[in-house]
Parts: C-alpha cells; sequence; structure tokens
C-alpha cells in the first residue's frame, strides 16, 4: 500500500538517454522514460496489446514503437500506430504518467494526472546548484522502503552503524532532537555540542580542537530527505562560520516494490569553487556508509521476514518515526488506501 | 491446465543413451526415458517406495534399478524386484507411459494409455528424410507455453523481433494471412509477394531482384508448428522453382511445468544432397532468431508476472492464436478439464 | 512441527569463537551465542528494538550489544543498556536459550527454559574421548530433516547409494535388523556374517578373508544417531576383537527451518593412540558418503516438492522408521502440537 498522490523521484537526469529508452518499475508499476521535443515523457512500459514492455523496443522521434509488433506510442499514451491496421481502436493506449524535471531529479507523479501539483515537488535546490557541488548517488534496496525510513529517521544509529565513518563519537545518540509536525512530513533538529570532528571533516581542513555539529531535515513524503548538516569548532563565535564545514543533502526513497527500493542520494559541500577531491571524498565516504546502512537493514529485514509478526519495542529514540509513519496513515487514509502501517506502533515512552 | 490426450515430444532420439537413463518433466511430470530391446520405454521418474527419482539409478537390462534401495522397475512399470523382500506387493509399481518414435522425435502420450493413437502424431516428415537437411535444436524457456504458442501463431511480429535476422521487410507484417480451422489446429497461410530477400537467403545462392515470400504452416495441439516456406524470385514464372529457397520446420512445444517449456525446432532446407554449410548456416540463423523471439517473450512474461490481470487487447493480427487458444479450450472441456484459456480475449476486430 | 522439549545441536564448540559472536538459526528462531566467563550464552539472534540481528553487533564483556541503535543485553537476555535513555523498559529482553556443552557439542533447549534437563543430553562420548579419535564434520542441508532421519533409520540404503563407498555388498540390504523400542528412540541392530571386508577397511589392516559386521545404534529424538560398528574377520573366534575395527559415530540431524537442516557428524576409531592418517581417511570416506546421501535425499525432496500429495509404499525396511515417526507423533502430543508426521505411513508388510 503505497501514497499514489505523490512525486516520486524515478532517475536522475543524466540516466535518460538523449535518444533512447529508459526503464524503472516505481510502485510495482514499469514505467518507461523518454525525451521528446518538449521534455520528458512517462508511460506505462507495458503494451496494451500482449503485454511486452515498450522499453524493449525503440524510441522514434517523439514516440516509442513496441519491438514486439510495431505498436507505436505518442508521449501521452494513445496509440498512433499499428501495422497493417488501419483503424485504431481507442483503446489502444497506455497509462500516462505526469512528469517533472527539477534540478535533476526525474519525478514521475503516480496519483490522479489531474492532480499532479508541482508545488508539491520538494526542494532539492543542492542537485543544481553553483555553489553546492556534489556526485549524484543511485543504490537499490531489497528491502520494504519503510525500513530505510525508519533508519533516516532516528540519527542515533550513526553512533552505531557508522561509527568508523560518518558516525564518530557517541555523543549522537545521546543527544536528543527536537521533532517538528510539518503538513507533509517532519523536522528533526539535532545540535551535538563540543565533539570530536568525525574523520572525513579532515578533508575539508584541519580540525583539532571540538567541533559544535548540527543535523536539520526534513523528511517529506513519500520518503525524500533534505538535510542541512555542519560543524565548526566550538571555540568560535557562534555567528562565525568562515571555519565551519557546510553540508546540504538530498535523498529519496522510492519503492521498487513492496519489498525492493530505489535510493537517490547525494551530499552537496558549499563552497564558491567545487573542489572535485572533496567531492568525490564525500561522495565515497557518504557511499561506504550507505553500504554500512544497507547491510545492517538487509540483515534487519531478513529477520524480520523470518518471523513478521515479531513485535517491537518502541524507545524514546522512535519519535520522529512514529510520527511519521502516523503521518503516512492519515495520508493513505485521505487517499482512501487503507492500510495502516502504524498500527504495531505504541507511543515512545518519554526519555 | 493442459491437454492430456495428446502426443508430446520429450526428446530428439539422439538425446537417450544406449544404455541409460534419460530423464525430462513434461506436464510438471518427471519421466524416466530407456532403450530396451524392444524399443523405448518411459516411465514415472519416482520410485513408489520413497519416491527417489528412478533416474538416478541404473539401466539393468530391459529394467530400471532405484539408485536409493534397489527396487527394480520393468518397462511396463511393474516392480520386479525388492531387495531383502520375496514377496513383492501388486501395489509395488510406477505409471508407464505409451511413447512412439517418430522421424527422430520421442513422443510420451500423456493421457490414458489405452487411447494413445499413433493415428495422432505430427508428420514431422523433414525431420528425417533424405531430401531433406537440417540441425536438431533444443531450447528451454522460462515462461508457460502459450506465449510461445501466441507467437508462432502470429508472424506479423516478424517485421520488428527478426527485423535483422529472418524478417527483412515490414511488408510481412502487412500481408494479412488466411487462416483456415482444421479439426486439431489452424492452418496460416501469409504469401508476401516481391520483398527484398531477407539476409540469409543469400546463402543458398545471391538474390538481387525482389522475392515472393511464402509461410504455410499447420499448428497443431498440443503445440506443434509443420511449415512449408520459402522464396522465388518474383520475376520466374510461377510454376518455375529451380531458382526458390525451399524449407520445412518441424517445432514442438513441450510445456515442462505451467511456467516453463521444452522447444525442439529444426528448419530443413531441400536438396538432392546435404550442403552442410547451408544446414549450419540455417541452423545458427534460426538460433538467433529464436533467442530474440526468447528474449522478447521472457520479457512479456516478466511484465504479465508483475500484473498478471493487466488486459490484452485483441488486434487484427491475433486471429489465428485466438482460434487456437478457442481450440484448445473445448479440448480440455472434452477432457473434462474446465480452465477456458480464451477467457479473457475479445474477438478480434475486422482488420 | 518440531519438537521443543528436547536439546538440539546449535554447533561444534570449536565454531564458537572466543571474543565474538556465532550464530546460526535451530528451528526457524535465530541464536546468537557466545562465551561468557560463566560458560556459553544463547540468546534471540533478534534485537527487541527494531528486530536487528544481535549478532551484527558486537560481545562487549558478558554482553552482546546491538549494531543497529546501541542496545545491551547480558546473557539472561536483560536489556542493560539503551544510549540515551535512563530508565530501561521491562520489556527490553531478549529470549534466553539454556545451552549446555557436552563432549563438544553445543547443545540449546528450545522448549520452556525451566523443563531443560541435562539427563536428556545424548551420550556422544566418542566426540571427546582419548581413546576414540575424530575429525569433527558439519554439512547443511537443504532438504526438511526428516528425509534424514530416514535415511539413517534403514541402512538398506547403503547397498546402493554407497556401494561403492562405505557399503560393499548387497548383504547389508538383505540383513533384516533388530529393532526395539526405547522411551525417546529406537534401536536398531544389524549384523552382517560373512561379507566382504568394505574398501575402506583396508585402511586399518590388511582383510582378505570375509568378516562379520555390526551396525548397532540408537537412533534418539530430536534426531540424534549413537552407533556402535565394525568388523572383524569371520574366522576369529567371537571374543576376539584383536583384528575387529571398531568404530563409533555420533550425528545430529537440527532443522534450521521445515526445509533445511543442520547435520553434525563424526565417525570415531578405537585406539590408544590417534592415527591421524586413519582419522582423515575415514572422515573423508565418511564426508564422500555423506555426500552421496545427500545428491540422494536432495533429489527425493525435489521430487516430492513436485508432487507432495504422491503416495509413498512402506516396505519391510522402513519398520524402523515408521517406528520413529510413531514416537515423534507421540511426543508431540504430549507438547501439544498436533502435526501428524507419520500420519500418511501405513504399516510395513512383513518382510
Amino acid at each position: 500500500m503505497f501514497l499514489r498522490q505523490c512525486w516520486y523521484v524515478i532517475a536522475w537526469d543524466h540516466e535518460i538517454p538523449d535518444d533512447g529508452l529508459f526503464s524503472r518499475t516505481v510502485l510495482g508499476e514499469p514505467i518507461v522514460v523518454f525525451r521528446t521535443r518538449q521534455g520528458l515523457a512517462a508511460l506505462e512500459d507495458r503494451c496494451c496489446h500482449r503485454l511486452a514492455p515498450l522499453s524493449a523496443g525503440r524510441k522514434e522521434g517523439d514516440c516509442v514503437r513496441c519491438g514486439y509488433h510495431g505498436l507505436t506510442f505518442d508521449a501521452t499514451g494513445r496509440c498512433v500506430a499499428i501495422p497493417g491496421v488501419e483503424r485504431i481502436p481507442a483503446a489502444a493506449r497506455v497509462r500516462r504518467y505526469p512528469v517533472a524535471l527539477r534540478n535533476r531529479w526525474v519525478f514521475v507523479w503516480m496519483g490522479d494526472p489531474d492532480q499532479a501539483d508541482p508545488a508539491l515537488l520538494p526542494d532539492n535546490f543542492s542537485c543544481d546548484h553553483p555553489q553546492w557541488h556534489h556526485r549524484p548517488g543511485y543504490m537499490h534496496y531489497d528491502v520494504d522502503h519503510r525500513l530505510i525510513c525508519d533508519n533516516l529517521l532516528d540519527f542515533s544509529h550513526l553512533s552505531w552503524v557508522h561509527e568508523k565513518t560518518l558516525g564518530g563519537s557517541p555523543q549522537i545518540a545521546l543527544a536528543r532532537p527536537e521533532i517538528e509536525s510539518l503538513p507533509r512530513g517532519i523536522r528533526v533538529t539535532r545540535r551535538v555540542p563540543s565533539v570530536p570532528a568525525p574523520p572525513y571533516y579532515q578533508r575539508f581542513r584541519r580540525f583539532d580542537t571540538p567541533v559544535d555539529r548540527w543535523f536539520i531535515y526534513d523528511f517529506l513524503v513519500p520518503g525524500v530527505l533534505l538535510m542541512h548538516s555542519g560543524g565548526r569548532p566550538s571555540e568560535d563565535p557562534p555567528e562565525d562560520l568562515s571555519r565551519a564545514v557546510r553540508l546540504h543533502s538530498c535523498q529519496a526513497l522510492t519503492p521498487e516494490t513492496a519489498t525492493t527500493t530505489h535510493y537517490f542520494f547525494q551530499q552537496a559541500h558549499h563552497g564558491e569553487q567545487e573542489d572535485t577531491t572533496v567531492a568525490e571524498l564525500i561522495f565515497d565516504s557518504l557511499k561506504a556508509a550507505f553500504h554500512e546502512d544497507r547491510e545492517m537493514i538487509r540483515a534487519q529485514s531478513r529477520v524480520i521476514a523470518a518471523r513478521p509478526d515479531a513485535p517491537m519495542l518502541t524507545l524514546p529514540m522512535d519519535a520522529a518515526l512514529v510520527q511519521y509513519r502516523r503521518l503516512v496513515d492519515r495520508l493513505l487514509t485521505r487517499e482512501g488506501l487503507s492500510e495502516q502501517t502504524s498500527a504495531r506502533l505504541t507511543d515512545p515512552p518519554g526519555g
């Protein structure tokens, strides 16, 4: 059961070829994306005739031709040619998905096309900004996307899962974050004063003294994280960011199926000029950490699969993820969908 | 749900060893085939004692001995020895399948043995004929055999799937075939006048001018295609076949399970003497084309599996496959089996 | 459906690291085993918080710390630390399994901990005895453990499956064993007079004349075989064991899941001093034979999976396995579990 009245990231812009077809499954639905003179088009990747994937055919002008029997569809999903057939039946069409390109992310709208609202696109500005520099990342996960949402909604795991990479000290787990409700998400603010700089900070400049770190992020439906983070020497005056590390991360989880997930991510650093070495080091470091997450979450997922009814004990650090799951439930209900993903969650005790 | 009162191809003759056991699953039933002094024998490949496969044992004379506890079965399936047991229970037997060898194809009868009727064997003459030359082929498919039947019942796909191999021009898709009912199949006749010779024709002789091509085949239950095809220069008088390419193809689909299929095939060329180079070239070309089919059909099958209830839109080129599926349904009903494989098919519109 | 009020072998002692975590699944339950100053501890390998496997964390002193959010559990399964949380909820605990180490086998008790009874541990003395020498073995099986029990309860298969390794002559299949009931198992006694020595006997000493062989074993719930076997020249007086080969084998089947099984085994030979060459040769020979078994039983399992309702014909050699399955059923009933594993078994006919 997925939220449908949402924009889902289906690809990085550079993944869509100039003159070919790109295919990816979103919410269990195979979708083919291609470029037309008007921009991007996204269609159901399943010919209405014999159900072959259109992506096994080819792009012809602004159309897609099925590789099985040659049916041709335009960017609206209407069949415009059937070899050997003069009169094209009105039913010969495939579903069209509204598509949007914003800051290098390609989004598809999975709900009613008439309700596709550009105002609901997340502000992933640092994916395409002259003063924010990054490398784009993609990972595939063979787990339910909700387990990855949980992970992103509770950074206390940094102290353990990423002890040797992102994390650093146990103080992160100890710093209880502030949590605020947003109309379509949760805002999490965590400030960690006076801790050792994490190893990868040394890639920006030398840090010999403790730093104050911050992590402030919005986690928005259907699974987008937008985070400002950074750190600066604790000894510097609060208003002085001259020796700070300033980062902005955009991450998007898109369910491929109920049990597999696409993960788009980047972490941009701020600077007048791009330092390609730093951009690559941050990317490598992020990828290493995300592999640590994936290993843990896959292990967790296997344990859950072996006994799906095992109860979870809600703890204070779960406050954000519980709030988020309840928000998703309210939105599912509003869409007329009934699964209550938070049904088994209890209130976290006061920490 | 499969037709049972049919001969199914289980193997090419040369696949059965002279002094060993051959095993293959047909309609979900494991079958062991071996040679006796009287000819071929086919038994249930499952010992009646502890259900070990007999094919994991060995041939002893005209019998099979189970490799687990030594029970021995004769060619009729009767247990003739149980080590350490003097009195063999009457229930100690495995199922026997009527078996027939015709023109190098080994057939098993999957229905009531008393109704096994040699008159129902298909005329696969070119598999073993002094003036028809071929190489025998076998492929395994991990899809429902019906999707492959569909493919063979609509050659309009040649223009797209085999554009660069068998197919050639879009005219094939445009040439609407004649379709006739047969008692146990469909006859499809397609004539394509004045088209460029397909690339592989050049292997017979040089073709610089347009050719008239023909494809005339019977597609018979439970999935056997027998096709005369060929082409000759359009400029030659109709009765002159001296510069013609004449081919005969025998192809048989045998369901291994509901979702996997055995595919036996050859395409023979006519000639007084075998030209081994041509025979090999045709075989290679056919195999390349059949791999193209398999790739497309597997892609189609994956799309269907992801949403089994997606509707198919019937088009004029589907006339033969719709007729065939309805014939199969009538025969299933006659056998007392109820699944209606054509239930979701509508009549094709007039093309 | 498994017996729970039993000790199950989970590991050889040497598999548990001195300062780390060992994980294995028993009866579908993931279990983490580790060493404390008091001995061995076995806990549910599933954190009570977010269900991550504890074995993905680390050992800290006599405790385990979860690698996801840092919860720490002592050897009784009680949570003793939650980073950032002062008051630990009473519900924060994981299941503890009683654990026992006996003669190098590590056992876990899968039933009610209060009923864990050391008197029910099997007498696997030859796993750790100065006059019995062996190499420890482990195999993984992707079949229901009951098929392996069946195999071990009917040695008539030695003549066929192990014809060229352990087995030797068909006389083994012909020698009907004595079968006795034990409170928690079956005793099988088979004497095979005057047969050729099996090939591997030559590794002890030269055998030119026929031998009398014996196989006397207890097969105990939940799947432990303890066997005395051997052979001596038939020409020697009965009381003279000076030229005998004397072996003791301990084998334990532990269901991993309903369809996969752990197999722990050894076959020790008697002697004042260890002859390492002989110990290794016996181990290699045993392993080769057990691979033969596994190949046959996997083939059998695949045939059964393809048609789970195929009936089995009970024969005289099945007497022990039928008795054993009925014993298991009585014990399951006594535990309040209802599956009748012998329901489809009929009485064996008189042999």
